[in-house]
């Protein structure tokens, strides 16, 4: 990365912090504290980081509470500072006015683009296909037909955008995302399973982020749909017809079963597996858990079959004592 | 969707079913019953779609049994109308005597293809190749060396094959899906993994679907087979001289340990994982379930370690009127 | 595969075995015992395959102990010796001089690349990456700026690898691996999830194999680390800032969440989900198991949430026991 060449005043200003030390020290860097040199910021965001901060060699820090460092700019959310100064630096170095298109990309003379995209090389844009202005298509990416894509949104290299899909504004796609993938569904006629073709759709709204490798599949009829703001991570599977609330956040090798309706700022562990069921409104749902039945809002599950998390430790924690006492019974005879 | 412009008579015709009605309405869309608007066929599949029906605005129903609709078609199996139907008019969107091949295709001279093929942009096809007729290889796909691949295929974009991998026909591989990777085979030489190279192949028989970004591993000396008729969805992970039968149906993000046998008509649940053992004909295993040991013909089995469905749900009940007991003991004292 | 034509005495000297029989029969194929025909050599690996011996129509055999076939060669370590035996035929078919860069590949004026690397088609590789000498980088493969790349890798097709990601020398990446993804990093601000950009990286040492489809996250500041003898298998997803040890193994399908650490010479299975937690040294994490606390070196763990393997297995075993009684009551009653 080139130097960043900000001063903590600025810093300080960025974050909307409280400054101690050196306003006119020029930071270049920002690195996590144990590998800090001169010329570096870091953040402590937790208490067992203040220790780390005596012996530190950064140039100053971002901390929830004085560290007693000589630079330091404390705030009240060093997380949400931390998100204020990486998103500065960033945009700052996407800011753009060049649009440019590869050669090498096969595009539908049937295809809309606004002239303010930038397309990749090696990208093949189908018939009727449009794609909104400061949209960023990487290498490799294939976009069928009728596609729709908004504006700003980035799809990263080899992502696969099947036909008749559509993608708000602000989406960002990672590599290797498959949108529109025919659902698993089949009638088993005898011993033999038909496909049932699946002639529906995805409906990506707004500000979505689909993480590499996720697979969404499209609507037997009707829609898959992900509400506006909703976060998926690496390798999650969103299967037909499945409906995804607003702002819900979902951790990666996530699978979602066809025609599951998920709530509004539900948050989803890694490795959860939920049925053709109903999840309210801000659920928590544990890493690893298998959600069999519906979840009314507000509920924290874990397990599988989930179960209320105190329950369910409480059962566990109970199990093991059964066990030791049974084991403490057999020792005395 | 262009409109179909279908008479209920002839989709009563093609789903085999009973028309009550005005049998020259014209249908021109499928849409689910809460979307249907007029000119629209909806399909009541269960009990709880019934009361649906009453305020639909759809033209006309497919059902089960009669929901009082002035205009419906009532058949036994609801799935299997649709599949029929849904066949019906994907068949006559895709039949095509049209056979392209993209100008960016890289194909070695000592590949063969049928003339009857479709070849997209920036597909790589290896020497002693070969590609059966009305098969469609889609964007970003590469084909290795010596790979057969045989009639009415389809590879979606960005499908990587090894080389030395056989394929059927009527083979659907899906976007991303992987097919002849190395499997996971070191042998430790004090703490250094040294690879074992993998010599053997991939076989993929007739009418097998595999979902996105699936990865099928070769076999190390021999093969890996995965037979007729079975169903893979989106990614799941067959490893090295792993033997899966036929008309087995394997859901999402399934792992399947390597040499594991699979049998005939087993269906498999999304997030199962099976360790190196044979799984009987006929089995059913839940979600989320981890086989760690063989399974009989026809065994139905949920949890990690996998246990007959029966034995586990009563043991986790059992365990949950235990603590309950427990609770309820030490309120009273 | 064309013919080996290897005689038994030199595969003897290539495996170190004691050979009987006669050293000069040619060896064309080596094959799984069942599949065996004349020319073929077999393995034999396991007690239960010593009886396939005396049936077979292998030429001659690699087993661990005799098994009165005519021609067999004894070793101490089949496994070791299959390694061996694959490594150096394997050898000698990679064994290339030729260096080609397809000339559909679009490789940036500012990237350094040595002149002996073989770059497939429809590649694109960004401003001042830079790839060693005999790299093999594949089809429809995409490298960002700032990529370092060692010696000797093989980049599979459709790999993508974001900017500012190090890769060390005789790596393996499989196809469709994502490397330096950003990670799923977000400020919750009301309801709305705020981006954390991600502006660090990943550094993947020697000797490392990542599986198709694997995704692994660049770090948020500073970086993800894979370090050297590591290896991955399918599917597995590494996020973020994760750092992982020399010589683990880590299965299909596994999700290591972020920050985590993980020591050398672990073992995790397939379907394991790891926490923000620290695994120590030779830990041995068993197949779905959920870590969510961190691990001592040389713990054996299975089970959500992980726990000491006989305590695990002890405590299942008991609660049956205790339900079995139960049921026997009542039947009593």
């Amino acid at each position: 990365m080139t130097p960043l060449n900000l001063s903590l005043k600025k810093i300080s200003d960025i974050v909307g912090g409280s400054l101690k030390g050196d306003a006119s020290t020029l930071i270049s860097n920002i690195t996590p504290i144990e590998d800090a040199t001169s010329g570096d910021l870091s953040f402590v965001m937790e208490d067992k980081f203040l220790n780390k901060a005596k012996g530190t060699k950064a140039s100053a820090l971002v901390t929830f509470k004085s560290t007693g460092f000589e630079n330091e700019i404390i705030v009240k959310n060093t997380r949400n500072a931390l998100q204020l100064l990486l998103a500065f630096i960033t945009k700052n170095n996407e800011a753009s006015n060049s649009f440019t298109i590869s050669d090498t990309a096969i595009i539908s003379k049937k295809a809309t683009l606004s002239p303010q995209v930038n397309i990749g090389h090696f990208v093949s844009i189908g018939n009727h296909s449009t794609i909104a202005e400061k949209t960023i298509i990487k290498h490799n990416v294939t976009i069928g037909n009728n596609v729709t894509i908004g504006k700003k949104c980035i799809l990263y290299p080899s992502v696969v955008i099947y036909d008749n899909v559509t993608i708000g504004d602000n989406v960002i796609l990672h590599a290797g995302a498959k949108i529109g993938v025919d659902g698993f569904g089949y009638v088993q006629v005898g011993s033999k399973w038909k496909k049932i073709p699946h002639i529906g759709t995805v409906i990506i709204e707004h500000d979505v982020e689909v993480g590499a490798n996720c697979c969404v599949d499209r609507g037997c009829l009707g829609k898959t749909l992900i509400k506006s703001g909703t976060k998926v991570d690496n390798l999650s599977h969103v299967a037909h017809n499945v409906n995804i609330g607003s702002d819900t956040a979902i951790a990666g090798l996530v699978g979602i079963a066809g025609s599951a309706i998920i709530g509004n700022n539900v948050q989803i562990a890694g490795q959860v597996g939920i049925a053709s069921v109903t999840v309210g409104n801000n659920c928590i749902i544990g890493g690893q858990a298998g959600v069999l039945k519906s979840l009314n809002p507000n509920e924290m599950v874990v397990g599988t079959p989930a179960t209320p998390i105190k329950e369910e430790y409480k059962i566990r924690a109970y199990l093991k004592i059964l066990y030791k006492n049974a084991v403490k019974g057999r020792q005395k005879k």
